[in-house]
């Protein structure tokens, strides 16, 4: 299996604005994707990185550049591959070996992983025809894309692989259920998990 | 097994009062209601009502009348049990008797499942000890407290169990992956997904 972990290098995380700046941005974004690269090495997949900028990793792992939007950067990888091709996102802070595992383990044509607010975090394709569309409620458009080519679908139930970090709220959920450098990173500038009107949040320090 | 379902008669999710009238909110609690009274029936098990308020059910359950908040009201069962205790938060929408099934099936003292923003969707308590505390990160206090008595514990790694109905996003979710009367009442009140700048959200057309 060719397991793809596409990457925004160059403006990552935009909608974390409010609460970080530009260069803590690309910081965080940096840490996620280690704890995602992790998460996979531990559950035993060496994956492949395509970032749409030259990034420093600091593991070997194949790199490929792609300046193109995801739809067609994933489209022509699912179209020229000879094998399953699984997409895990960069910013699954949450994810471990052991939910990365009941994405990889069920034997169907396209086994999918729905992310909040409709987004797909993450797929496995043993179908040679499916092909992925990510603007909207994408979860919903990759279940008919799937049905149309009469493949077997599962749909993955974890909490983790839902969870993409995308907007300050989401921060609350790193802090809480993230073990790895995601969390680390935001501990060390200065994020806490703080109650506020009964409610969890996040409050910085510094 | 006792498994309480906790429901809030007298003005529930006050949160989604932009989008739902005091009437409105009260029909779509009921629906969500509905939904997981119907999941745990699906999954064998026959729940109690615990309400805050008397409460009209389609079908014949035990209801206790509670005005206490949340936590005595569920300590209090839990001091009493003489058997275990699950308990499943009313607005889970989202629930099916399979991820129920990953909730009750772990021979643990204490289950968890985790919601968004540090909530403690539903529990398993199968240890005489354990007590509740829905404030604030109650996920983290309630990992401690059972840490504190010594009880094995297991977290549910499930979207359907992490995702409660509470605020406007949140319809995007009922509407995308639920199948019951939640999403049923949502679509006849005239709430489609809709598609802005890229994301899926939700608007009323009626």
């Amino acid at each position: 299996m060719r397991t793809v972990v596409p990457f925004s290098a160059t403006a990552p995380n935009t909608r974390l604005a409010p609460v970080l700046t530009p260069d803590e941005r690309r910081a965080f974004a940096h840490a996620m994707l280690g704890d995602v690269l992790d998460a996979l090495a531990g559950a035993g997949v060496e994956p492949e990185v395509l970032t749409t900028a030259a990034v420093g990793l600091d593991r070997d792992l194949p790199v490929t550049v792609d300046d193109r939007p995801l739809d067609p950067a994933i489209n022509d990888i699912l179209e020229h591959a000879d094998e399953p091709v699984a997409v895990v996102m960069a910013d699954l802070a949450l994810a471990t070996p052991a939910a990365l595992g009941r994405l990889f383990d069920p034997e169907r044509d396209v086994v999918l992983a729905p992310g909040r607010g409709g987004g797909t975090n993450a797929f496995v394709a043993r179908h040679p025809d499916f092909r992925v569309d990510y603007h909207g409620a994408s979860i919903r458009d990759h279940r008919a894309i799937a049905d149309d080519i009469g493949a077997t679908v599962t749909i993955v139930d974890s909490y983790r692989l839902g969870t993409d970090i995308d907007e300050p709220a989401d921060l609350t959920e790193v802090l809480l259920h993230g073990h790895g450098r995601g969390a680390e990173w935001l501990t060390d500038a200065g994020f806490a998990v703080t109650v506020d009107d009964g409610r969890a949040t996040v409050e910085r320090s510094k």
